[in-house]
């Protein structure tokens, strides 16, 4: 993708500022002007929705005039700046941190994403699963999603998921509760609490977590934008767990994105009395794995080399890494686990800094988790007689 | 197999009644006995162990004494008498009741079986599904074994299990509830009822239904005997549903005989929580198909065109059916469906008969079942203008 406009131009300001009014402009997943970026650039499709000239190609009057009518809405400069105020930050296709993964979403790739939260996106998603679900799902789902976004969360890997009600938000307090990594993709702006029930569970993610958005700040969710959001959970992870859905479950949209971007589609069973197991048992007779708990579905998406390559060593090299990160991974033992508090002090940083700094480098394959100790990987580590390189 | 002397010899009294003997013998699933009957046939194997010649080949000593010491067990004549004047038959391979499809199991293929209840065996198992699982189950597998064991019985499905408790027994229970076909294949004798607790179930399953075992008359189940006993429920049906099992349980033996003979490997999920459905969660996962309800089981072991074609009509001409198989077929209407009193009428046969010849039919693809009504089956019936064949 080296060779689109929209990929050159991604650390030019005017370009990223653009793309923040697209945010505004378009729904999220419009490939119309998923194309419009890719062929003219971001700066060129917001001129020419603003300007009086001729449509972009494949624009309708009434689908231009649809999106000319809120232009009026971005104002890109005024949303970064509140955004930067807010702690959030605008990542485009090309930035360091923008999840590659997602360009397997071809035209409808997100124009760009609202970040709010310290971890590295980008190193999160590399070991990441979503686990999604009903929203009114029963005891059996809640527990369920709960104990296996714990089990994901201690074993490295990060819980992605939307912050819904049901088996969202217990997926999402389950790697919490673990002291793990974890990551809302909203369908709204990322300092809008939707549902109203889940603002604490949200400002906790975006606390010790990521919280992530196609939709810039202050945006409201709709139906449509509930469904779009499903496709980025899907591209983000290597595969998508199904807790609980009943026949015809809008949350298994997300395992559908998954199978047709090539990932991994996994449901847990359940009762066949049960209707809310219907859906994913659906799904498990047309082509899902069966998963019972997080130990399997590591099992199954932990061999897929192609995202992050782990048996051959770290996913990136080692200086790549951010300054803190490094700093971290410099004040691991060579030999031996220890705990992250220890290793904060190490470092110098805070506690809190150096578990987000650990569970990056876990993703990356630098370090493995054991319980609450942190340890060099095996294929990190240097070979005996030499330094690390 | 036409060339082997145990087949060809299938008629005639002598080899018929040397197999008797060597039930008696030999414990089921014997290889190198099944050997033996290949090559030298049943008369002359029982000549060998009785007389006082060299060994058939492949027996050390120990294990040919171990054979020779069991021979004053066996009174075939007596045996057989006392097996007719409880309406008790024995089938051998060759025999036109014989199931086929029991030929896949090789050496370890039964040397005979016996066989109580009015049903045609041959036919019965033409289109059948075993349903096991768990003795210990929960109420959960036993309420969908039952559900199951019915809705495979109101299609017109042969249930076979081997009459333990638990899922076995529900599957059985559903089965005759639903006015359906169902066989016990025991690990004893026929006339044994075994577990205790099942006396009137078996006593039921024998007089509705059919009791089959390769054990001859009084004899009594071991831990072997068991465990061999499932690889004829295996071999006997197109496939095999596990409903409830434990991790290393020994109800997944009958899966394990099925896997390995070809035929559809089937397990019905239930809670994560549940180690009564972890057996069947590993069997999922290993390779076994997710069914829910009858309809996907039916689904999935329907088009196995190899044991019944159905879908190219009638699986056997209409010449070899039995009498009162012809009668009751003879009786159908050509247009419509009635019920099995109504039809047993019309036959001149007893309602019970009826019953048991529909069931024939239309695990042949001779009538369909529509609840408690039977009709031609589409294919059988004539080409417009043209009298039935």
């Amino acid at each position: 993708m080296n060779d689109e406009p929209g990929h050159r131009l991604a650390a030019d300001a005017g370009e990223r500022l653009a793309r923040v009014a697209l945010t505004r402009i378009a729904e999220p997943g419009d490939e119309l002007v998923g194309r419009w970026l890719r062929t003219h650039g971001a700066r060129e499709v917001l001129r020419a929705l603003r300007g009086n000239g001729a449509r972009l190609p494949g624009a309708g009057e009434r689908r231009w005039d649809g999106l000319r009518s809120r232009t009026d809405r971005a104002r890109p400069e005024a949303d970064m700046a509140a955004a930067e105020a807010a702690g959030v930050r605008f990542l485009v296709p090309g930035d360091r941190e923008w999840p590659g993964q997602l360009d397997a979403l071809g035209s409808s790739r997100p124009i760009g994403l609202w970040v709010r939260g310290a971890p590295y996106l980008r190193f999160w998603a590399l070991r990441s699963v979503a686990v999604v679900g009903a929203r009114a799902c029963t005891d059996y789902g809640v527990h369920v999603a709960a104990v296996l976004g714990a089990g994901l969360a201690e074993r490295g890997w990060t819980v992605i998921s939307g912050a819904a009600y049901g088996v969202d938000g217990a997926a999402h307090r389950g790697a919490l509760a673990a002291g793990g990594a974890t990551v809302g993709v909203l369908a709204c702006g990322v300092d809008v609490a939707y549902p109203p029930g889940h603002a604490e569970l949200i400002r906790r993610i975006g606390e010790q977590g990521l919280l992530v958005a196609e939709l810039p700040p202050q945006d409201h969710p709709t139906r449509s934008r509930f469904v779009l959001r499903n496709r980025v959970i899907a591209a983000l992870t290597r595969g998508t767990v199904v807790v609980e859905a009943a026949l015809r479950s809008g949350s298994l949209s997300t395992a559908r994105h998954a199978r047709r971007l090539g990932r991994f589609v996994m449901g847990v069973p359940g009762p066949v009395t049960s209707g809310l197991s219907a859906g994913v048992h659906e799904l498990l007779r047309e082509e899902g794995s069966v998963v019972t708990d997080a130990a399997e579905v590591i099992e199954l998406v932990g061999n897929m080399g192609e995202l992050a390559p782990r048996r051959h060593g770290p996913a990136v090299p080692r200086d790549v890494l951010p300054g803190e990160a490094a700093c971290v991974l410099d004040a691991l033992p060579s030999r031996g686990a220890v705990e992250s508090a220890q290793l904060a002090q190490a470092a110098g940083v805070t506690a809190d800094a150096a578990l987000v700094r650990l569970q990056e480098l876990c993703a990356l394959g630098f370090v493995e988790r054991l319980g609450n100790r942190w340890q060099l990987a095996r294929e990190a580590k240097p070979h005996p007689g030499h330094p690390i390189e």
